[in-house]
């Protein structure tokens, strides 16, 4: 069974040139394209594919997630070459949404925070719908491991 | 003087293929890099050179205006071609920080919002600092001109 | 009456501090993604409407033109604000397929070269097919042009 | 002693949804940014510190290495969720340049090939200048390595 939830909750990301600006640091926007593929390096982890949740050419899941909210905060400045630890801390808000927290560091410091906000919605209809199974596993584990695994 | 303030903080944007992802629409992160671009459009439009607020190789303002938070909300989805109108509402918060408010609208609907939060700091010390005079003539002037032109 | 090719084959674009890096300037992948938004907008301008050639929620074009080469060439750095004149040069290379040809000037000098080559298939079959009509028009209009808007 | 280049020259990296357009696949630019990002990777695992090749606020390498071309062949269409191995294949071009060569494989199969070239520039007078010993060990070992390891 899945003893440990920093198996697919804490990731790994180093800061690449090109998500700096002529500021000689990460350019802000990049950070929440970082937290969406911290997102789906979770998912992938956890054992979700990602034609489970993604649509793929001829594959589209019967439910959609979209984002309807997110936000980050920028506490210190990222260099090049940054070796950065992010935790993601997903949250079931009700039964048709949920939200990721992602805690960036940098060390022993925390550098960032990111929020992204999902909405699950039918494929078909463009209507509110349960979350999708797979996405609800996901964040039952992830719940049960925050216990043990705090930021 | 300056009668007009739409002339600077109502911007014109489509949205590009590159935007989109195989969702068919817009991907979320996107909007913030459209913010940045509207907000260095708009100071632009008011007659401030780029070099007077942004690093330019061998040049570097004496204050930097970092983000240090940023949000967006998404309340319609974004295809490929459609043409987005966007209202900028900057706001001095404290003589050393400000906010700029984006409002995206396609056609009569309001579609998405954006915020970013930047902090003055001086490019020597790194400490905070007041606001650059051309970022202070740029928010007075916005302030002025929203009275005339609401959202 | 199309008369003057440089309506939709000379567009402008200034460089955004999010296009530059810790270097100072543009980071080089930025340019070919200012290519394909320049080629979305020279069809814009032309008259075709996005989805005539683009996916767009609920409409599939019957002929996708996906790009299958592209190369780019650096002559001079580009840093924050450069306001630049982009030509496009468009050329039919066989029934089924074309290149774009991109030159980037600041001022009167050349900075940089693009090239995208696209080819049609059947966005149901995915075999090789025809240009749609509409590039056809684009493409033939722009080598009328030429003649008289050479870059 | 550097045994085996496959630890520096074979890297992984899965598509990302925010990598893909309305198409439902890869959209063609993202891939010049995979490239730069195995370079910096490569360049990572090889033993190279990111602030000896790319800029870091208040420390500027000596010699900075520009790009001044770059391709890329797309053979393949590929979807949010594929596993890509990437092949490096750096190659001293004389003593004050080189280029990187890129193959990009699905399983048994390569769908795309991308291409960097790179200039030495002193960072003070902008004049072309030797390749940095760094640099030089990186490209003497990778291609010792080639032997053992070809695509």
């Amino acid at each position: 069974m899945i003893a440990d939830s920093s198996a697919w909750l804490l990731l790994c990301r180093t800061v690449r040139f090109g998500d700096t600006d002529a500021a000689g640091v990460m350019h802000f926007h990049q950070l929440l394209r970082w937290c969406h593929e911290a997102y789906e390096e979770s998912l992938e982890r956890f054992g979700l594919a990602a034609g489970d949740v993604f649509p793929r050419p001829g594959e589209r899941p019967a439910v959609a997630l979209p984002i309807v909210h997110c936000s980050a905060d920028f506490l210190a400045p990222l260099a090049c070459g940054d070796p950065l630890a992010i935790q993601l801390d997903p949250r079931r808000l009700d039964p048709g949404s949920f939200e990721v927290h992602y805690g960036f560091r940098l060390g022993d410091k925390q550098v960032a925070r990111g929020l992204t906000r999902h909405l699950a919605i039918s494929a078909d209809t463009r209507q509110r719908c349960p979350l999708p199974a797979a996405i609800q596993r996901w964040l039952e584990a992830s719940s049960l491991g925050q216990g043990v695994q705090p930021l």
